[in-house]
């Protein structure tokens, strides 16, 4: 496809093009007070990375579901995020991992749900949706195909760190599930510091050169979940949704409101049949809906023509933006 | 919720109120040329049977989300449709059952997917929405919690049928994946004898005395699938939606279609954000838009007023219907 639209244009023409690239890596009650500069400064770091790697991409006339893999894969090689290797554990001590990437221009998807092994996720999703004839595969099923894909699996040790144990047998202790950064108000001291220490779900949403929008999302589940929970990360349409005549819109918070609400399709429903904006739909389906039913929730959102929203209901969300005339910014706070 | 709604209003005035039960058994090319007298009223039957249950449980004013999950639970524990007992194998020789539900009065919904030894893969939907924080649980945990809710689980051999084999046999000789009734048109003299025996997933849409929706659908799949694929039947939004103010939906058909293009709820949102009738929104969607992208599909629909659509865009749907006014009605073909 992108074949198609390079040779649309002079490569002059190009470079005038818009391009666009958002990424968040969760929301949760993420304070200033919590966060040394140390810190803080890691975080930024690399979501700029991130941003940086996807905005050589874009730059270069490149796909928008390029842009988002290579984003997102970024944040999954490093600890700092729940996703990929910073996966947390579940309550059998293993890492759980779910991802999903959509195509704006074709509609085609992919997703895979419950994989332990691979080391990137969200590039599973990728060969799901380009490889195969089906949209979602999951568990056992989903890393074989990985491996005929010639994808790189891990041992569960890449996936260990002593931090993610360390909150497992916390949240075992106290006998909760723990998402993302929710449920920290009701925290101990000593969890308001652990949990402070959890990164959520990462995503992308990128606008190419050739007017094309893609969005992806992965994470590593919750901390201490039981009996093979999915949220909506791994689910076309809740967490992960893009089609260029609306938007690309990538969600992290609490899952299980995304599954109910439909979350990133209603964002689009929203445009496409009430003639919303992309604010205004963004706006009502995090501070409205989801608010009112207590969901903590924060999207990316971008659509054909540039404009971008961040949006969450929570304290705060990881999240950075570049684009051909905005250089590189990563925020934390609200 | 129920109970509430019992309270408000005399029995008398009770049974005064509408109610509505439509179900489906899987779209495809089923053709008349193609099937017996025995064969058609087993079918019919078993089509009434399941009807009859849910009618019962409308009409002594209890809710839809009862009366979807009873009359699939009918189509599950008989060995014709492909869901439940009647779920057709993998290529590992194995079933994988998906199912889902979702409550339109409270949003609420619960979904399996990946499941091998649950007997009624929609009781386990049930559960995880009503005794779980969760909306969607895959795999060997799914399975582990069924077991906690004591529901019962069956050896493979329950899930065994010589017809089952036979077309895993042959889907495996012509090393292709045959989902519901599709690809028949491409199919030898003896796989249209045989696909003709495979029947889709089965789904219930229900209007409840109290004015509450719901939605409900199951399947075993595809048969000859590989890598742990996972269709629209447990993705809530897709294959599965009901919210009282728009409408009910239970999907069938081309899973991948329903997935990438977020079908169920596809439907509610054309009615809410534009407006549309229970009848437009369902027909834009089905002969339009999927038929538009060669996706097999069908639906059956109901809103809160009791109006209701059994749509597809191929030669067939196995259906029925029944209400407060309508007697129970099954039909098969165009």
């Amino acid at each position: 496809m992108e074949v198609i639209g390079i040779l649309t244009f002079t490569l002059k023409e190009m470079e005038k093009r818009k391009f666009v690239l958002v990424i968040h890596g969760g929301v949760g009650t993420i304070l200033p007070r919590n966060m040394t500069i140390e810190k803080e400064k890691a975080y930024r770091d690399v979501l700029i990375r991130a941003l940086s790697v996807g905005e050589r991409i874009l730059k270069n006339g490149k796909t928008a579901v390029e842009a988002v893999e290579a984003a997102i894969v970024v944040l999954e090689n490093i600890p700092l995020f729940n996703a990929g290797r910073g996966s947390v554990f579940t309550y059998e001590g293993e890492n759980e991992m779910d991802a999903s990437i959509m195509d704006g221009l074709t509609l085609n998807a992919g997703a895979v749900a419950g994989v332990k092994r691979i080391k990137n996720p969200i590039t599973a999703a990728r060969k799901v949706m380009e490889n195969s004839p089906h949209v979602m595969l999951i568990g056992k099923g989903a890393e074989k195909f990985a491996k005929k894909e010639n994808l790189r699996l891990e041992k569960p040790s890449y996936f260990y760190s002593e931090e993610r144990y360390q909150q497992l047998m916390l949240a075992r202790e106290n006998n909760e599930v723990i998402l993302d950064h929710s449920g920290e108000n009701k925290s101990t001291d000593k969890e308001i510091e652990n949990n402070d220490k959890k990164l959520g779900t990462v995503g992308a949403v990128a606008l190419d050169r050739h007017g094309n929008l893609a969005a992806a999302t992965s994470t590593g589940g919750m901390t201490n979940k039981r009996y093979g929970r999915v949220g909506d990360t791994p689910i076309i349409g809740a967490g992960t949704y893009a089609k260029n005549n609306t938007c690309a819109v990538s969600g992290t918070g609490h899952g299980e409101y995304f599954l109910r609400n439909v979350v990133a399709y209603d964002i689009s429903a929203l445009i496409e049949y009430k003639g919303k904006s992309l604010k205004e739909a963004v706006d009502f389906v995090i501070h409205k809906k989801l608010k009112g039913q207590n969901g903590e929730a924060g999207v990316i959102a971008l659509d054909k023509k540039g404009n971008y929203e961040m949006t969450f209901n929570t304290e705060g969300m990881y999240r950075g933006i570049v684009s051909d005339i905005e250089p590189a910014r990563a925020e934390i706070f609200k």
